[in-house]
């Protein structure tokens, strides 16, 4: 297991550039948020399929890390994500994931991403990721 | 909007060799159950891949005529299911589904599926339905 | 590696209740068909999404026999499904498997469902098998 | 339909900031590139999931607009994508669509994604795009 500190701190050094925070983690979940950038935009003033990607992969991450514990060698093998409604260009992205499953090589978890204070997702990701072995728990 | 009576009348009318039982529907959700009989078996004792989503697909079709009416040709057009653990052959299939999005064409919804009376999930699945043109609400 | 009849041997003894039958299967792929049963029908004459689903699976299935040789534990662990078009009542369902991945311990293939003789296909299916470790090569 | 200039200046008009490259549509099919930068990097010098969806999402984009011309309406409604190999940081990524059904509403597809020069894919995606009511064709 790892504590918020220990994955944020790690996903910092591991992606320098990302803006994305890590708002918790622990107890097979995260909530991961994302300040809205332009370069996150798209025309019409909505935010761009990639940039909720990212969120939820994130947020996965975050969650799967909080698990077993820092393992850089964890790798995303499959997300598929159903876009719901149209995200707003002015509220920060929020992920909110649980884990569903927890193995000994994958771990599969599901992500409801949120325009912040909106009720209604804007999106919801299904995710797997694949344990390498000998993995710490 | 269709009651939870409709919806099972209308789904045993059109599948009448069907198995499963609606068990709820309305609000967006429904519960389904499916008693697993032989043809539904795997070796080794667990309940074969179709089986399951076959019940998803039923949950995800009442929670959809709950919310629109009776519509016949409302179809799944997409179907993502992530196998979590093996179900127990000696245990009635239950999937719960909850709807994400009921648009004009399209409806989202997520489906857990449990070995009735064991507490973590042994399938999830994600589907949409495609909604025809000008379908009563 | 294991040749159809392997494949085929294996597969009609552990599922002695199955109509598939394995067309072919080897460098990474495989066909499957099956004679539509009125079981698999839907009214208005169609085949069920539970059925094209099983062709789908037992395709991946031999396919990834057919590469790894014959590993009882393999189990499908994702498969995704788009349908298409309306599959023909009266016509044999066809699965033509390719597989786009076979790692150490996760194999990724894509199938193609079409009515036969038909050349639009009905459905696309994405799966993935895990492979248990140690299995033979 | 549409040319591939007419894709490509009406995806260069609405992504100003985009870096992707049309380098063919037409025939449900299309061809996409993008030159990758810095901030497209992960640790280990690989390229990362969001860059590679974008691809992907680009590639869908322009084969439904090249088969139903200039809609800008058109939304992408569900992508999943299956991570196979290990991007090499240097080569451009290279994605290939192909459409499997443009219908009324909704166009289906898949797109192979490569490291520019190698001949197994990277990633493999399916998506699905939401065709306006009264899209021109």
């Amino acid at each position: 297991m790892a504590t918020r500190e220990e994955v944020a701190a790690f996903m910092a050094e591991a992606f320098p550039e990302s803006r994305l925070v890590i708002e918790s983690c622990g107890n097979r979940s995260s909530t991961v948020s994302l300040e809205v950038s332009p370069t996150d935009l798209r025309p019409g003033g909505t935010v761009s399929g990639p940039a909720l990607m990212g969120v939820a992969d994130a947020a996965l991450y975050a969650a799967v890390l909080g698990e077993i514990g820092i393992v850089p060698l964890a790798v995303t093998t499959n997300l598929s994500i159903n876009f719901l409604r149209r995200p707003e260009a002015g509220r920060r992205i929020i992920g909110v994931c649980k884990l569903m499953k927890v193995g000994r090589t994958l771990a599969v978890g599901e992500v409801s991403l949120y325009s912040e204070g909106v009720s209604e997702p804007v999106a919801h990701v299904v995710g797997t990721y694949a344990i390498p072995p000998g993995a710490s728990r």
